[in-house]
């Protein structure tokens, strides 16, 4: 989870999915409007009887709130909530795991603030059926040719591994970066990625407005998302004086065509 | 307000009333349900601009949260937000302005845990317009009547005040008990208020958890209703066992007819 606004808890309720699927919570920065949400979520999990650990990493300056929350609210938690504090000027994996790492993103805001860059890790080639058919290659050799053995066939044949399996599925990637300042250094990170969150707090004639808060606007997200080569962008955390958020889509389609605006319960594939 | 819980704010918007209306918070308890809306809300006001201080009165364990919310969100806040602590074991006026009183009600809880209690101020007795006319009472006699005096027209004869008004309407009462266990003390208190709120968590069934975590039943709410010759009641903070809040409804009706539910987003007039 990427950040944890109020009413976090009602909102992953509407998914369906159990609260089981959920052991981390990765917090961009220390405003109301991306932690206040964490309270309640920490708490219906522990009425649940939940008792895997929850792990949350943010910046330092989050510490007080998860303290206080944990000390006035947590007393008899049937689990552990973990805090990690990430370095926010830094640009290295905050957590790993089987199948994926998280890479923290350093970003411009008012306050210390990161944002996540979440990458699969390679998977294994597939098996081409027909090839294993072919060559008669038996069950027990089939784990060892998709982690890249060849096959020797009785006959002392030799059939490469290219020949039995086509390649693995493409690593994906999905940044997350809100809230920001436009911050070109982030296309380093960000190349190629296949979906760029990227905050969009104001349209361009508010530029004034988005540099003396910290924020950016439709056209900065979309240069970053040129910049950066990303095969598609989802912009969001639009300021409430745009009754219509179209406003901003179109100025981020005139500079990158593959934008779509971020709303509440949207599901995008990546 | 009584208790803040998460997604308050939402709720106070679908309301459509302005923020301005609402100046004091009155909190029941130190428990998440009840106040994890606060920071929230507290936020937005201040993102809106408001000026006018906030109240929020609650118990004195409430007080570390109200302090780590305001230290770490609300730095530069437009307006003051106050907090008083209440004495949850006492029945005193917590709050008094022009128009009502705002009175504690000990609960029997967990933790410390106040019910509170609206009562008006009585207001004035209404003009009786037929007998101004025939008296020829001129306008500016008119407020004193209001405020008691009889009239001694040109000629002397006095007409008393009682025949120049109607009675003021009768003062309203709301009392609001949640959470707690049956306290049947709380009768001498909300003796014949026009609303009691009663928190019902658990049908009779399982009245041995309603103990053990310090709640009642809706058989209790209602029998507290019959105590206190209440004009209505009004049950709430049902266990999410029950799919069927019916069951709950049947159970204090049949004891106390004039029962309702309570649900999101309800108006009750009283």
């Amino acid at each position: 989870m990427l950040d944890c606004g109020e009413g976090t808890q009602e909102q992953w309720r509407r998914t369906g999915l159990s609260w089981m699927k959920l052991g981390h919570v990765f917090i961009s920065h220390a405003h109301g409007d991306h932690v206040f949400g964490l309270p309640g979520m920490i708490s219906t999990m522990g009425l649940l009887g939940r008792t895997a650990g929850l792990h949350v990493f943010g910046p330092e300056t989050l510490r007080p709130f998860m303290d206080c929350v944990l000390q006035s609210f947590c007393d008899h938690l049937s689990y552990e909530v973990t805090f990690t504090a990430i370095d926010t000027s830094k640009h290295e994996v905050v957590f790993e795991d089987r199948s994926m790492k998280v890479w923290s993103l350093p970003l411009r805001h008012r306050v210390p603030c990161a944002g996540y860059l979440i990458e699969e890790k390679p998977g294994l080639p597939h098996i081409r059926r027909e090839m294993i058919d072919f060559y008669n290659v038996p069950t027990w050799a089939i784990n060892r040719i998709k982690q890249g053995d060849d096959w020797i066939a009785d006959d002392g044949t030799v059939v490469p591994h290219e020949r039995l399996t086509s390649p693995a599925d493409p690593v994906r990637r999905y940044a997350y970066c809100s809230d920001t300042m436009y911050s070109p250094q982030l296309a380093q990170w960000l190349d190629g990625v296949d979906l760029l969150y990227h905050e969009a707090t104001y349209a361009t004639g508010e530029k004034a407005r988005a540099d003396k808060h910290g924020h950016s606007t439709a056209a900065e997200a979309a240069a970053l998302a040129i910049k950066a080569n990303v095969k598609k962008l989802m912009i969001g955390h639009f300021s409430a004086r745009y009754d219509d958020e179209q406003l901003l889509l179109d100025e981020a389609k005139a500079i990158f065509p593959n934008t779509l605006l971020a709303k509440e319960g949207l599901v995008v594939k990546v």
